[in-house]
């Protein structure tokens, strides 16, 4: 258990690594992380911008509104009674995950040292935006879906409610949720209950949680977390600038591995060693192949494959033959359009600590046998 | 006009770099490729398994059969006349495309020498294959749609019919075309008169020329070019294998961009010289950016971007400073989804010599100014 939890924390598990206090920001170790393709509740990463905000749930109304025919008001007994309920297995990523294997190439501040421990994967359960928007008959001229939290960041000295947004075309897929469950269990406070969009394939940013309101409009939110935060600005900046627009906006995850066990800085017998982890191909792709390294990327060796969903991560395990000695193991996945992730750090850094996924390396020492 | 033009070619653009007389395959010098966002029908590559085959347009029937409930047998009049006639425009891109950069790394036998000329974009005219197919009702089970050529390959001695199949999934969204129509005029028959299904966003060899049938189907087309061609193999396999199945089944492109002009081992006179080409991003994905070196990769300046779609090419140009002396050239471009493309063709490298998407790089003397 560490100290510095909130009470936030309380029913996740105590071996999380807390990133922040408050709010509450926090990640398994990854040593837990690649043992199931569904991740426990307890060990899923928490991800929140402002304190967990409370509600009452017999006066809690989403509202739709924006470009639509009908606007809707909606509490939780009307949209469980008036649309179907569906269930999709999605793995969730902050923008920022993996963003300390960059700091060894220039300085990020200001932005949560994550691990590669911001991931997991769960079942979730609610009902389809797609039903609910065709319910509220979107007008001519929407093209994007933004959603708004009721919860109250504070950025740069001002408060607001989380927000962002979708293209429209997404948010009509038929694999985005407005869920009220995770792992067959009610959705928990600090994961966003009563309601959060789960918008598989995208960024975590974009899976808002605490969802006061879907609002479609000609472009995208205008809140601060989508024109200004999220934003990949090129490598060559190295503070980020005052036009936000020079940086792409975030929305599909990029393709991305990670060897989650052994752990960094491991001891090994020498012989076969066990080495898994997980890979995410984003924006519905599946991952097809994955490749491991131990001599620095001169030669490589096929993983196994887990279970290949358009919307979940894919688990990998291999076997590799270590001689004694320090070793660097590396890591590199190809997605379904037989793209690969990029060799060096210096490619992917930026000065926000984004989308990193360069090959994935851990360096371990290799013990000679008694 | 190249000596081993076939005639198969009369009416093609005279500067087509001829890779293969028979049956004809050919693209045109990137001086002149990268110069309009839809290419002329004359300067676009042409990619033939197979010669031209004849046809009577009178009795030609499109079959739409395999898993659905009310299999078609259309005539051209009937095809025009039963569904609505819709356009897009789309890049085709042949899986080879970039071929050549590899052999510097690794002997690639029996495929065709394409440069990065073998890519194209045309306004493409006809009818959505999801209309066809809605009128056809495919059956619970169909998960792949199977194309079938009228021409007559010839493949380790055997003869028969060129195909491949992409998922339901793709099949049934809009932006696939049964076309008859290239940029405003009829299709010629040497890009698949009278019909060519138009698969934006897919490697070329899924939009496959001559089409006589679509058949519904549970698994992937067992045509030889998706079994056993067009495959992907890891970099550690320096012959294909006997199981093809080791290979990735290709179907989405993946990233790429190219530098069209200066051409390669370009003199160039010290100052300011425009860079220009095209990127592409596959699977209706955008290129977001595109970043130039001219000192190897150290430091990158970013292109100014043409118009983006989801299913075209991004043109893009830069100018660069250049000192005098020898000096190379790179390029790399960021989908919508934040991936970059690999620095290192040998990362890419594969013994069939597909998707090469490595930063593409081309050498320039830059001479003293007087």
């Amino acid at each position: 258990m560490h100290e510095d939890r909130s009470a936030d924390l309380d029913g996740k598990h105590p071996d999380l690594i807390v990133r922040q206090a408050a709010p509450p920001n926090a990640g398994p170790p990854l040593s837990l992380l690649a043992h199931a393709h569904t991740t426990p509740t307890d060990l899923f990463f928490v991800r929140s911008h402002a304190d967990t905000p409370t509600y009452d749930p017999h006066t809690y109304r989403l509202s739709i509104g924006g470009l639509v025919r009908r606007p809707l008001s909606l509490s939780l007994a009307e949209l469980h009674e008036n649309f179907p309920r569906s269930h999709i297995r999605a793995t969730l990523q902050c923008a920022g995950n993996r963003r300390t294997e960059l700091l060894a190439y220039g300085d990020i501040p200001g932005e949560l040292a994550w691990g590669a421990d911001a991931i997991g994967t769960a079942v979730w359960g609610g009902v389809s935006l797609r039903a609910v928007l065709d319910a509220a008959q979107p007008l001519e001229g929407a093209q994007h879906a933004a959603f708004l939290s009721f919860d109250q960041a504070t950025k740069e000295g001002r408060t607001f409610p989380f927000g962002g947004s979708v293209p429209l075309a997404k948010a009509l897929a038929g694999e985005v949720l407005l869920a009220d469950e995770m792992n067959g269990a009610p959705l928990l406070p600090i994961h966003g209950a009563p309601l959060r969009v789960i918008v598989p394939g995208y960024i975590g940013a974009r899976s808002v949680k605490w969802l006061a309101a879907v609002a479609l409009q000609a472009g995208p939110s205008e809140n601060y977390f989508q024109t200004q935060a999220y934003r990949l600005f090129p490598a060559d900046l190295k503070d980020a600038p005052a036009d936000a627009a020079r940086g792409m906006m975030l929305g599909e995850l990029s393709l991305t591995s990670v060897i989650c066990t052994p752990g960094a800085d491991a001891r090994l017998p020498a012989g076969c060693v066990r080495v898994a982890g997980y890979a995410m191909a984003g924006g519905g792709r599946t991952v097809e192949r994955v490749e491991l390294s131990a001599d620095g990327g001169a030669s490589w060796r096929q993983a196994e494959l887990g279970q290949a969903e358009p919307w979940a991560w894919r688990l990998w395990h291999a076997t590799l033959e270590l001689a004694p000695g320090p070793a660097q193991l590396a890591v590199r996945a190809w997605d379904s359009a037989a793209n690969v992730q990029p060799e060096d750090y210096r490619t992917v850094w930026n000065c926000k600590g984004y989308m990193n996924n360069a090959w994935h390396r851990i360096d371990v020492i290799v013990e000679a046998q008694r």
